[in-house]
C-alpha cells in the first residue's frame, strides 16, 4: 500500500514525523509488516535520531553545519542560493528513505527514537513522502 | 523478484541509472510495490540526487574529494592504491542500498531526482547492483 | 516475519554480524525475499564494509573519531558523557537500517561483503536489532 504524504516544515531544522507516520501505519491496518518512507526531494533527510534532549538535536544541527557551510568557494552552483548546494550535500551524508519494521500494529521504534525530516533549505514550504506499507 | 544488473562505469564519479532501474520495473509488470537496489561492492555508493544542474553532481564529488582525500597518512590500509580506503569512507558515508515506492508501474521519484550509481574507485569496470521487486 | 535480536558488544567499534542474520534468514526459510535490519537506538549503526583486510576497519573508524571527536567546545549535550553526542552525529552520518536482497536462501552479499554493528558508545553492552523478512 502506498501513501501520500505532505509535510509543512517551518524552516530549516528536524522536523519530528513519528506521530504522521504511526497513524499511516495505523490507517492501513497493517498490523506486521515494512514501513518504508521515501522524500521526494534531494535537499531534504529523513532521519531516526534522539527524541529526549532537543540539545542532541541542535548539536548535530549546528555540528552538520559547520562540516557543510554556506558561502563555501567550492560550489560552483550558486544560483539556487546560498542553502543550496549545503542541502544537497547533507542529503548525501544522510537519507533519502527510511525502513522501519511493523509489529504489533506498530512502529517497531526504540525508546528514545524519533523520526525527523530534515529540512536542508530556509525557506517554509511542504515536502512530499511517500509511504509504502508491505507484508 | 530478484534481478542481477552489470553497470559498465567509465570510472570515478557519479553514473545516473534511473532509466536502468525503470526499466527494471517495467519489465518485472509491478504496479505497486518497491523496489530495492543494493551495491555488491565497499567502494561504491547508490545515491538519489538532483538531475538537473551538472554542477550539482560535480561539487558533490568535489567536496566528499576534499573531505576524504587520497593518501591521508591516517590510513594503514594502502596497498590497493590511493583511492581505496578513500573509497571505503565514502561507502560508509553514503549507501549501500535504496528503496523507492513504485506507483503506477513507475519508480516514484520527485520531479528533480535521479538515481546514480557513484563510482569512488578511478579505474573502468562493472558493479553488480541486486534489484529486489516487492509488492 | 519479524525477530528480535539482542547483539552482546564488548565496546566501541564494528562488529561482524554477518553470520546471526545469515542464520535469521535460515531458520525462516525464506528463498528469495528481503531481510531489513533496524537497530533501535540513536548511538550505533548498522553497515556494509569490507570484510577482508581488518586494516580498513581500523582506518575507517579512525577516521570517523577524527571527524567527530570527543569534546568538541560545539556540543551542548554533555551529560551522557564525552562519547554520547559523538555517537548521535555518527549515527547520523551512517545507518540506523539495511536492506539486503535474499536469494536462493543466502543474503545476497557481494564477496568482499560483512554486515556489521558499528557501536558508538565506549561501554560494552547489549543492542537490539529488529530483523525483517518479506517476499
Amino acid at each position: 500500500m502506498i501513501k501520500h504524504l505532505s509535510i509543512d516544515v517551518p524552516g530549516q531544522g528536524l522536523h519530528e514525523i513519528t506521530d504522521r507516520i504511526q497513524a499511516a501505519v495505523h490507517e492501513a491496518g497493517i498490523k506486521e509488516g515494512l514501513c518504508t518512507l521515501f522524500v521526494q526531494h534531494t535537499s531534504a533527510s529523513l532521519l531516526i535520531q534522539e527524541n529526549a534532549d532537543p540539545a542532541v538535536r541542535r548539536d548535530l544541527e549546528h555540528w552538520f553545519n559547520r562540516l557543510v557551510p554556506e558561502n563555501d568557494p567550492l560550489y560552483t552552483h550558486q544560483n539556487e542560493g546560498p542553502d543550496d548546494m549545503p542541502g544537497h550535500i547533507k542529503s548525501a551524508l544522510t537519507a533519502t528513505h527510511l525502513s522501519i519494521p511493523v509489529a504489533g500494529g506498530r512502529l517497531a521504534l526504540g525508546t528514545w527514537q524519533g523520526i525527523y525530516l530534515w529540512e536542508h533549505r530556509r525557506s517554509r514550504g511542504a515536502r512530499r513522502i511517500v509511504v509504502h506499507l508491505g507484508a
